[in-house]
């Protein structure tokens, strides 16, 4: 978490003026949302509009403004007008008016009456215990009206506008500035149907057939395969134990050749900073600064997509190397036992060292809540958001109304920034524990002369460089060979894990190393290590080593 | 309800092939489900692949073949490759198979225990008795596992196939076939999230920039919205109260000058059939029949976008015009009595007399359920479904999870097919009250010497022409200006209506007409008669006619 900029701003609607002492930190924190809220007006009846400028404190305000990155848009972009029947939403304003104008359904005929989700009571955060203690929150058909919440089913399952709900939009928004804090004054949040569908409207909106988009030499194949539809290629930067590596990304971009690639300077950088997918790296802060100064040096717009962002853990200590008694299931480094401990904790963000406006940062539900609620969020200056709003407006429109709803209920009315901060820290300390336990059974059953891995500092993927120089085969099959050979060979065992070519930026680059991905997101605790096992015993028959012995 | 086809087919699981009479219909009904179902394993856990082919009667097996259309693809469409990740999922299908693969989180973080819905009990369908008697559907965290469901929480809320999951698929599949039963075997569904995210995939994987699809000359805004950032326009073909007229249509493609328009031959043409937005018109089957032969003749891609299906009214008959007491509110003509009759009053649907597979279904719940579900589907051939499919893995990836389930209890598991078919009774005959409540007061209320409108047989949409050859302004002000003048005069008396021009397909074109729509979906009934009324006051001021009165 960086420090709050040092200018001088004030905080919700109490202007500080003076150079009196203060109590109230100068920069949005959890306990300030109450009293921002309370100085604020909050609309969000059916198709209301609601953009983040209503939702930030007055911090902002004494920010500068970021530049202005419009004119990378693509033509698709630029092209598009707001729809004409969203922008009549403004006379309905008008007192007494009455509107035969747009075709929204009367909610009278949605047959639900309310949404009634168990979620956790208080910290009991454990599956069991959110089983057992379910704590009931309800949505109602029209609570609004009643009086009884800001949001309810006869306004979420209407349809909305391109930014989403502003029950949402306001939550995020507050959420984004409790966590990063951006440097510029007009920052704003869109939600979106989740960070794949996020990505391709931010290729298309930057990117035209034939132009490269920069990635990760190893980098998310969701993102690899949007591109290739779309003609827009990834060039693969290379990586290190952090990931991507800035001499090397300077090195691609000053040296661009347009004519012997035939394209122009790529100018979008595609980055999954934190618990990258699918090597697992995280990149420290200096590493984030080089990057962001090399942005600044090419002029290049940075898509920050940070899923994993809240899964950064505790170091890895490996049993065997401390005076333990040989687990040390998140024990080895202290974990954060408040939420401003759990903030200072984590690697800032681009987002947060963002001055000129240059990148859009997209956060998502999948990891932290649940896939299947299809939601989530970007941020960036206010005319990017714009135009990303009204691509939504002629595409997925908004996300699900019921999504929506339930995460508003739980995030907002029953938890609040500071219990799902709470939560967030309960979610990274499962994880791990669960990598803890991959990479202790690693240690006991990958033989460490023919594979390597790196423990890594957040997310959910392990990945294994495998020495296939040491193969039998090595010489008379290529790389893409081998893979699948080995591939196989973990398949015999019954156990699947995933190619590293299937996340090859540049599918036609060089690849001289075999790399294989495991995940510890999902298995059981005993399927896990039984998984690990199998793989070691793959490798083991692979190879042509000597079989596992407990004794060994 | 056209007749299924006179081929020899047998329905289910149960081979017809002798000449004996049978009581079983010889093709997919409400009540043939449970043995179609009886007679088919069904697979649905994380993100298991569900396609059509599994779900459809065995009738199918004896439909020809659609012709292939993947020529008329895109290259953006047919660049797409299958996910790896995907693909991998056929391994988990392996006995004792340990997945440490794909990185899908543990549904043991999902800070849900169940989601509990209150719906319609038995036939109670109206708003206040769905409050007073709603019936609650749990949709729990582990009900497949528990054997009490085929979907549950750990599941939908996960990440799913492109698809869309199989218990949906299943449930639209039915559907699909009793309501359409298409005329070729190889057809599928796969889910959306919604038409308009729809509209715009078919728009990208069949259009490149600078073609242009065909329309009605007046055209949803958002479908001509969507097309123009993409810098695909629309042809605009005339309409007369049937919609899109056939002979237009011919002259137009017949005529089309490559070099003139410095544009291909169009190909795709863009349909609302029944209660089209924004005119209420609808296609007759005459209608329908002669714009298939016309796509035939054409070779065009035919999107059938239908939301409004279902809401299909009996004819209006003005209570002036006849000797009732002058209310005939759903009473004109015998609304259905049964399922049967309902399916039967339906006109054809493109879908059901489509031979070649050309056409592309678009379904959604937005206007018979909650526009919010962001959950709709598309029917077509399965080899187009497949990039459909595809398209989805790397943008939207699959509707909602809460979405999918919360309609996959009301759907399947609560109503089942029958019981969905009486709500859309329901919903058919509450929209022809609303309907007629408008008509009637636009009778009362509206001056016929300067606007004139048809009853429509279906839809949300009122269409009103307003004779601006009568207005005072006439020839001093162009079309949009005097448009603009009394659709100002109508706001003036606190009504909002929605302008003509906002729906011009070529806004460049010739529109001598002003049009104004109406909905009658959304406003109370008091307040729809005296919207109608303003607008009456707003004409009578605008073209300086006396001001209404009772006696009038």
């Amino acid at each position: 978490m960086p420090p709050p900029p040092a200018v001088d701003i004030d905080v919700g609607a109490e202007a500080v003026d003076d150079n009196s002492p203060s109590t109230t930190p100068a920069y949005l924190t959890v306990l300030g949302v109450d009293e921002l809220r309370a100085n604020s007006v909050f609309s969000g009846g059916i198709a209301a509009v609601g953009l983040s400028d209503a939702f930030k404190s007055k911090t902002n305000g004494k920010k500068p403004t970021s530049k202005d990155f419009t004119y990378r848009l693509t033509l698709e972009s630029r092209s598009r007008q707001p729809s004409p029947l969203k922008q009549a939403a403004q006379y309905l304003s008008r007192k007494g008016m009455i509107s035969l104008g747009g075709g929204l359904p009367s909610s009278a005929y949605f047959p639900f009456d309310h949404v009634s989700v168990g979620v956790p009571r208080g910290d009991l955060f454990s599956e069991s215990d959110i089983h057992k203690y379910a704590h009931n929150v309800t949505i109602g058909k029209h609570d609004m009206k009643e009086g009884t919440s800001a949001y309810d089913l006869s306004v979420a399952l209407n349809y909305g506008q391109g930014t989403g709900s502003p029950q949402m939009v306001r939550w995020v928004t507050e959420h984004t500035e409790i966590v990063h804090n951006p440097l510029y004054q007009n920052w704003a949040c869109v939600m979106t149907v989740g960070s794949t569908s996020a990505f391709e409207m931010c290729l298309r909106s930057f990117c035209n057939r034939g132009d490269y988009f920069i990635a990760d030499e190893y980098a998310f194949c969701s993102a690899v395969e949007a591109g290739r539809g779309l003609g827009i290629n990834a060039v693969g930067i290379r990586m290190d134990s952090e990931g991507m590596i800035p001499s090397h990304l300077d090195e691609v971009l000053t040296n661009w050749d347009e004519k012997a690639r035939e394209a122009k300077k790529p100018f979008l950088i595609y980055l999954v900073p934190t618990g990258q997918n699918p090597t697992g790296s995280t990149q420290g802060t200096q590493r984030r600064k080089d990057i962001y100064a090399l942005a600044q040096k090419h002029d290049l717009i940075v898509i920050e997509d940070e899923p994993y962002y809240f899964l950064q853990m505790d170091k890895y200590v490996s049993p065997s190397a401390g005076s333990n008694n040989g687990s040390n299931n998140g024990n080895s480094t202290p974990a954060p036992k408040t939420i401003d401990e759990f903030l200072a904790s984590l690697t800032p963000s681009y987002l947060s060292m963002d001055i000129d406006g240059r990148v859009i940062r997209l956060d998502s539900f999948s990891k932290v809540i649940a896939p299947g609620s299809r939601c989530g969020w970007l941020t960036t200056s206010s005319k990017i958001c714009e135009r990303l709003m009204r691509h939504n407006e002629v595409t997925v429109q908004a996300p699900s109304g019921f999504s929506q709803a339930i995460l508003f209920k739980l995030l907002d009315e029953h938890w609040g920034h500071g219990k799902y901060l709470d939560w967030l820290v309960h979610i990274r300390k499962e994880y791990t524990l669960r990598r803890n336990t991959m990479l202790e059974a690693c240690e006991k059953y990958i033989p460490r002369e023919v594979a390597s891995w790196t423990p890594p500092a957040a997310g959910m993927f392990l990945w294994f460089r495998v020495k296939s120089e040491r193969h039998p085969a090595f010489g008379r099959k290529n790389m893409l060979e081998m893979e699948h050979e080995i591939f196989e060979a973990v398949i015999d065992q019954k156990t699947l894990l995933a190619k590293g070519s299937w996340f090859f930026a540049e599918p036609e680059g060089d690849h001289p190393d075999v790399y294989l991905r495991a995940t510890f997101a999902a298995a059981e605790e005993g399927a896990m290590v039984e998984g690990i096992k199998r793989f070691g015993n793959a490798l083991r028959i692979s190879f042509g080593l000597p079989a596992f012995t407990e004794t060994a």
